[in-house]
């Protein structure tokens, strides 16, 4: 068994700027990735398409193209904070692991099962929430949605409240 | 890293008549086991309660003493024969690895979730179909229901289908 030389695996690691996705991928990082594995981690955030920002207008006028340059900016920001902020997670819990980063835009649901399916990959790992409650309400829940859609295995990940029991 | 003393892991997959669940146990063995792990892998086999077979008849006329003995005894057998399929596929695929198995009575979907939370497992797995077309029509996804309410991660597998695009 010790002989066995490590499968090539490749990790989809769903995040987003929820306390909710990092929990599940340093869960990942500890639970998933052993350290002699050719494992590649593909960290991938959704980034929410113009349209999201445009529906928050109720009020029929179109937003400036001011206002959108800085929306555009403030997007861009907050995936390249978040991105960095999961590559962190890897150097310090798996220094080892080959990690990528990928940044697309469209609705998260959609955006996470076509990565998983155009790249292949070997499972798929996300928090079980993410996306805010509000957005959830309209698009349903992002992690029932991919378990249902994506064909290789999901692993979705709850961050345990602060011990209610007290075994743990 | 090397050094490190691997966390003893409980792992619970759910297991049923059907090829899915079977493959994502093979894939939990493959995938999540490692071979240095001190894992515990809990094979849990949800036995339909008696009234899903009562339910079965729609002539308002209840079984007699006979036919029930003779259905608890085919519950019974599958049982064992599920338990006992899944428990070769664990000695030849990782021989190291403890495992037990344990049968409950009652809806699959409570089962689940009661064992995961009563035995505090670290992961479960299960497939993402099983249960059998018609009983899923009336129950509804095993696994949806698990995934959301269980606290612990849930790992879903597929079995993948005939290569449809030829790449897998």
């Amino acid at each position: 068994m010790a002989d066995v030389v490590p499968k090539e695996r490749k990790i989809l690691v769903a995040i987003d700027e929820g306390e909710e996705s990092m929990y599940a991928l340093s869960w990942c990082l500890k639970n998933v990735i052993s350290e002699n594995s050719k494992d590649t981690l593909i960290l991938l955030y959704a980034k929410p398409p113009r349209a999201v920002y445009s529906a928050l207008d109720g009020t029929g006028y179109l937003f400036s193209a001011d206002i959108l340059a800085t929306m555009d900016k403030y997007s861009n920001d907050v995936a390249a904070s978040v991105i960095d902020k999961a590559k962190r997670m890897c150097r310090e819990q798996a220094n080892e692991v080959k990690v990528e980063a990928r940044v697309e835009s469209g609705d998260p649901r959609d955006v996470i099962c076509q990565v998983a399916e155009k790249i292949n990959v070997d499972v798929l790992v996300m928090g079980s929430h993410g996306y805010g409650l509000i957005k959830r309400a309209f698009l349903g829940s992002v992690s029932n949605h991919c378990a249902q859609n994506v064909k290789c295995p999901v692993l979705i990940v709850k961050k345990p409240k602060c011990s209610s029991s007290g075994t743990k």
